[in-house]
């Protein structure tokens, strides 16, 4: 005869356990136990998401579930690194269905098992607020491959994997600010695609994924490596939806949101191993401009060769 | 001449890098790069803290940081693990003002001072809910050393550091709930004192620390390791303030939560080991009661022998 727990206790252990790997003592203990892979270096992060700011109050809880975990593994997928484990806290308001924890965890198998990586521990709490969730990601390198923001040289290609702009409009479209007949830019924006297994240790001399805007993170990588930046705007790869929503979007294209494209500082000489590890996704990658000596900002020039004038982006001309 | 960056890096630069420590990058890179102790076994755990359920929306800014740190730290704690890092979230809402950021901070500068820990990672958002925060920590022990909640055996001693049940009282107390004249109790609730560098590894067969109440808490040890624990609510040691509150509280006490002390099963032989680890950190150890074979009750027997019945505490005596 075992004594009841609270409701939380049950929840866990339906929705959660089965999630859970090595390491996470099934989550019946109050910390996980990771043995290192031995000599190599982990890479963490964190990210939080909130209902009304990073998806929709109404977004499917699967969706939101891998969401949650793909931004993650875009940050891992943009160092180079091998998804391990997460730790992850779930708070919801009183009276969440239990379907939502369902979808929510059912979400979360599906990825799992598609990027291989299991649940370390957690925390689930109530809110008098909006779902708020954050997940912490291990992964590993090895030993000083990680690739970072500073270490791009001037002379270096600027590369993106993917189209860009597609989450930004996404958004648009989900709040049906913009057609989306296919349903493509919605989906982009609700489900994130990590380009994790892209072999860029070595291959990058800087990188990070594209999650505030295509201007503003080149920015970062700008700044971190004290170099400024000229790209193309009609070399940046949109979509088809993207073109077919014309080129007065094309500015949400560069400053918008939610790519979780890697974007990467690339010499000359290495270009050939991006392109191999990234046959090896079956990604495209595609130069959009260049690195160069100067102050760290970001020109994106026109067709006509001059320089955009862009509202937006942590970017400005002047 | 460096581009503007939206608000939320200089409070990023002006709030949390000071904190950052070895491997955070200095917060300017999208994820932490850690190598681990050689040799080592990583322990990890995450809670998060919610304005209105884990703190008072009007407590002081500083402790709040304090206790979202100590929280954690005390999971290391009742795991015998030493602290290395951690990454946080803080999700805020719109118009909190800068002098949150201040306090909050300085809370944790203070802290990781004092606990010999650093920042590794986080991430700042809005929410249009209350301030919801997530804190992952990441501890090491010797290969095998760490200490869970399972492993108790029949006849190993319930051992608890401190004093139990001012945390509980103490939530009353800054509520405006029950006298606290010394202002002692509310102390307790807003800033736990995490028990890091308790030396428990090989002297605890078993151990957690006690967030949700110590029957509750026991119950999961009794849970994990098979057994039924009896112990006796004379021996539960009370604070002087908790002891003035009066015997109306005792069950609070033993039901409550936030007290943030080390639960421990201790073999006999062990006893004299788990003194000179307390004596070490200057923490008085009591032993309330014993492991035994049986279903995985929690029986408290109060001063005639006689088995109390708890209302509340994840026990019951029927």
């Amino acid at each position: 005869m075992s004594d009841a727990l609270p409701p939380e206790f049950s929840l866990i252990g339906k929705y959660f356990r089965p999630l859970a790997g090595p390491g996470s003592l099934d989550l019946r203990d109050d910390a996980a136990l990771l043995t290192p892979p031995p000599g190599r270096d982990l890479v963490l992060t964190v990210d939080a998401m909130v209902a009304g700011v990073h998806f929709l109050p109404d977004d499917p809880p699967d969706l939101v579930g891998r969401k949650l975990l793909r931004v993650n593994l875009s940050d891992l997928a943009a160092k180079g690194a091998t998804p391990l484990g997460y730790l992850m806290t779930v708070s919801t308001p009183r009276g969440t269905p239990e379907s939502w924890f369902a979808g929510f965890s059912a979400g979360l198998a599906h990825d799992q098992a598609q990027y291989g990586v299991t649940l370390l521990g957690g925390d689930t709490t109530s809110t008098p607020g909006p779902i708020s969730l954050s997940l912490t990601i291990i992964g590993h390198t090895a030993p000083g491959m990680a690739v970072h923001r500073f270490g791009a040289s001037a002379g270096d290609g600027i590369w993106v994997t993917g189209t860009i702009g597609d989450g930004a409009l996404g958004l648009l479209a989900a709040t049906g600010r913009l057609d989306d007949p296919d349903g493509y830019l919605a989906g982009r924006y609700r489900l994130p695609r990590p380009r994790v297994g892209l072999g860029i240790g070595g291959v990058a001399s800087a990188a990070m994924d594209v999650s505030d805007g295509l201007v503003q993170d080149l920015g970062h990588i700008c700044r971190a490596s004290g170099l400024g930046a000229t790209i193309q705007a009609a070399d940046v790869p949109l979509s088809p939806q993207a073109r077919a929503a014309g080129a007065a979007w094309l500015e949400t294209c560069l400053t918008g949101g939610d790519d979780y494209e890697v974007l990467m500082a690339v010499p000359p000489a290495k270009e050939s191993a991006l392109r191999d590890a990234a046959a090896v996704l079956g990604v495209p990658v595609t130069k959009i401009g260049v690195f160069h000596p100067g102050a760290s900002h970001v020109t994106v020039l026109g067709a006509d060769g001059e320089p955009l004038t862009l509202a937006k982006g942590g970017w400005s001309h002047f």
